[in-house]
């Protein structure tokens, strides 16, 4: 390139200042700074310093390339990770900093812990004595299987498709055979059976969940055969309106009553529509019997579990007193995350009575399992000695685990109603939580990108989008005509009686 | 599968009713019916209704899907979209509707139409005699040229690093080796030369355009060497105020005057900093000099075209100023869209008296074009014939093309200010006009999903998202271990004088 002799001086002048910023930087010489420059951020900062002699460009890159290449990929990568870290470790007090975000390839730290066997502590984990002192310190490996089951929960809403555009809004995005796949849970051992209201999908019916159960190598380590039902949550408004309307409803016997609305959900099927002709009770019982029988003959251990977020921890409740009244002698439990109440005080009586555990995971902050029955419950909160044996008020059931945001050093301080709701921030919770008293668990493993998931939650200083899990592109995808379209859904994914279990697929 | 009997009846039944409404539905015999099932949609409407038949679901079930996988891939699918696709039309009176946004695989139209050879009319296209008689009826080979110029003006948005999270933010995301084909610019024939303030990227200095050049095969087809610069436009409400300082300042002789803010940013730069020593304005010159330089040598014929879009294109005028008066007999054109006024009379008058040749595609509902002097412009607008020689009135340049956004059958009615100054929305328009007083092109080829990109203008039926365009899961990847993370930069997409053309690359 032509350069008019006055720049070519400047340029020169330059090169040599150069020279001198770098030994002030790096203290180290020329030689020096090509084998110092294993550091991508001095190897940029380098190429900068360097550039405003064109002169020397060509030369000096190759040579800091050559350099560099090989030690790039691992090594450098590692040092400037740790150094990063370190420095913004000391600035915020945090195990994981930004620095943590950003892919060093082999040298990053695997989302989940190994797994031990559990199998001879199985029934205690699955609440056998209402898990009495396995909560405070929480026991790791009950603290394992809720963020199990609390995955599945969330799976629910992960292969949901909310996306009003698709003709398919309100159907699960996968079939059977590729949810846990596409959701990356295959590494929880449980194979996906039936994915309820899949057949009965329609525009006016929902996708409310499905059941899975342990296969015989995650069976081994939990020490039974786990058949599991995950119930999905409320996603809009509108639910949760029908959700308030916090009637209560006589079941069974006299005195048990549950919330209208949520019965309503559970148990609603329609003569008259082509495909609601089974609720989603009878769809999950169905089910349930089909599976307990197949094991039973096989002589093994079974136990049922049952998840749900939110609205799914009502309806969760209501299964699990289904199948124990149904099914006497099976070990049931619940697992919930921020459940509203669901019934009175017979409801959670006749509960304990017929011995379904279950585990309330609830985060101070959030007001959904304040709900149902709200006001009534607050203003006679004082005179709870009086009302205890009142019928109309609702009771919580079963043991419960506390949480709070304020635990975590990665959530921002500001309290948000909807964010202390999400699911992903109870797992972040319960992922770090160790006990009341305690700090939050500094080698947590799970990964905490997963909380900005769908909210805003994350402080500024881990560098995590917000609101980032949506499709790529919105599901657009480019073809090779270079249109952006909508791929045509896969037959199998396409909502249909597909998607039942037939006779040729029994086990 | 056990059922109880009396289920059995009730399948039983709706299996017969089932066939009858396939009868009524299709108006065949279910053998005829499987034959039938080429149709994606007929398939599962089929598979919903037989489904209620347990017993015949598997049977049923392996015969349709014998049926049907050969002909689903295509000839199905034709019927299919060509099905859909024609009801709707006649909905919409729409020449594209929702269907054709489904990936129909090879069924697909190309989004644009073949090239043909446009060398023989080069230099009318490249606004010899001021685009007469070419813009109303739209020449079909001018409208090919300005789409191809505000594509390459549309690359500097998709190639721009918003994320305020990213440590290159204002940045361009990709090497000059990549960029092109990151954003499948690759059709256009044109080779990315420099990437201009990609050297002296700095926390500081914005990544503002870049020069490209015509390929040999392009070239040949467009019958010159054809030297592109496209200039970034405005992309924050700051960068908006600085622009909309309107004072003018006088360049060059006593009379010629431009606004202040758009040449201080064409020419801005500070000996104190690192990285801005060299103004947009003088690596844009270095480095198109250079191009000028090598194939005058080879004795081709050259053309200099300069685009940009919003403040690009004021970038735009400033640099074919100054690129006319220091390189005489360069044939020069500016194609810019949605513009701002620049400068006086004089400067008008100084570009036609040089023969730059400025083509100015606008908007009627854009009220960008109408910025710098405003006001005093529209309150002199009367006594224009009295006004018409003072400095200090702004004035447009050159030839205009005027776009109506209520032409295209496919934006919504409601205006928008900030959609219709969107230069995706004027890709749309020029792909569908043919004249002042001519419907949209009813065979108007370029892809209407790129309109939402980043608006939401589209109308409902086509059933586009809205703001689509982004990176997936908002730069996040999920790596190996399970973990989202921000991948590392590539070495040579890091903002450094690696993009500096060094001497043994030219050409």
């Amino acid at each position: 390139m032509e350069v008019s002799p006055l720049r070519q001086v400047r340029k020169e002048k330059e090169a040599k200042k150069t020279k001198w910023v770098l030994k002030l930087k790096f203290g180290v010489t020329w030689k020096a700074i090509k084998k110092a420059s294993s550091s991508t951020m001095k190897l940029n900062r380098f190429h900068l310093t360097c550039a405003s002699s064109m002169k020397q460009l060509s030369l000096v890159r190759v040579q800091a390339e050559e350099a560099v290449k090989p030690i790039q990929q691992a090594h450098a990568k590692k040092k400037a990770s740790h150094h990063v870290t370190k420095s913004l470790l000391s600035l915020l007090q945090l195990p994981y900093t930004a620095s943590d975000f950003i892919d060093w390839g082999d040298l990053m730290t695997p989302t989940k812990s190994p797994k031990e066997n559990r199998s001879t502590k199985w029934r205690e984990i699955h609440g056998l004595h209402s898990w009495d002192n396995l909560l405070d310190p929480l026991h790791p490996w009950l603290r394992r299987e809720i963020i199990k089951y609390g995955e599945f929960a969330q799976a629910t809403y992960d292969g949901f498709d909310f996306d009003p555009l698709s003709e398919f809004c309100g159907s699960c995005r996968y079939n059977r055979h590729k949810l846990f796949e596409e959701l990356g849970l295959t590494n929880h051992g449980y194979k996906f059976e039936r994915s309820h209201l899949g057949q009965t999908w329609s525009k006016d019916s929902n996708w409310m969940g499905y059941v899975a159960v342990s296969n015989d190598e995650e069976s081994e380590s939990i020490g039974k055969r786990d058949i599991v039902m995950a119930w999905r949550g409320t996603i809009s408004p509108t639910e949760w309106f029908t959700d308030l309307k916090a009637i209560l409803e006589r079941i069974g016997d006299g005195k048990i009553k549950v919330q209208h609305g949520f019965r309503s959900i559970y148990k609603s099927k329609s003569e008259f529509t082509r495909y609601n002709k089974l609720s989603a009770s009878e769809q999950v019982m169905e089910e349930v019997n089909r599976l307990i029988k197949f094991y039973k003959e096989k002589g093994e251990e079974i136990s049922f579990t049952i998840t749900g977020h939110s609205l799914g921890g009502a309806l969760a409740l209501l299964n699990a007193y289904e199948a124990s009244t149904s099914i006497p002698g099976l070990p049931i439990s619940v697992i919930s995350f921020g459940a509203p109440r669901v019934g009175n005080l017979a409801f959670k009586e006749k509960l304990d009575e017929i011995g379904v555990k279950t585990l309330r995971i609830v985060v101070k902050q959030d007001i959904v399992p304040k709900f149902s029955g709200f006001i009534c419950n607050n203003i006679l909160h004082k005179l709870n000695f009086v009302t205890k044996k009142f019928n109309w008020v609702y009771r919580h059931v079963g043991s419960q685990l506390k949480l709070d945001m304020f635990m975590s050093p990665y959530l921002k301080r500001e309290s948000d109603l909807i964010g202390s709701h999400n699911l992903e921030i109870y797992l972040h919770l319960l992922d770090g939580f160790l006990g009341k008293q305690r700090k939050f668990r500094w080698n947590a493993q799970r990964d905490v990108a997963l909380v900005n998931k769908t909210i805003d939650m994350l402080i500024e200083e881990l560098r995590i989008p917000k609101f980032w899990y949506q499709l790529p592109y919105k599901g657009l995808v480019l073809n090779k005509h270079g249109r952006w379209v909508k791929p045509c859904r896969e037959p199998e994914d396409v909502p249909s009686p597909l998607s039942v279990v037939s006779e040729n697929e029994l086990h």
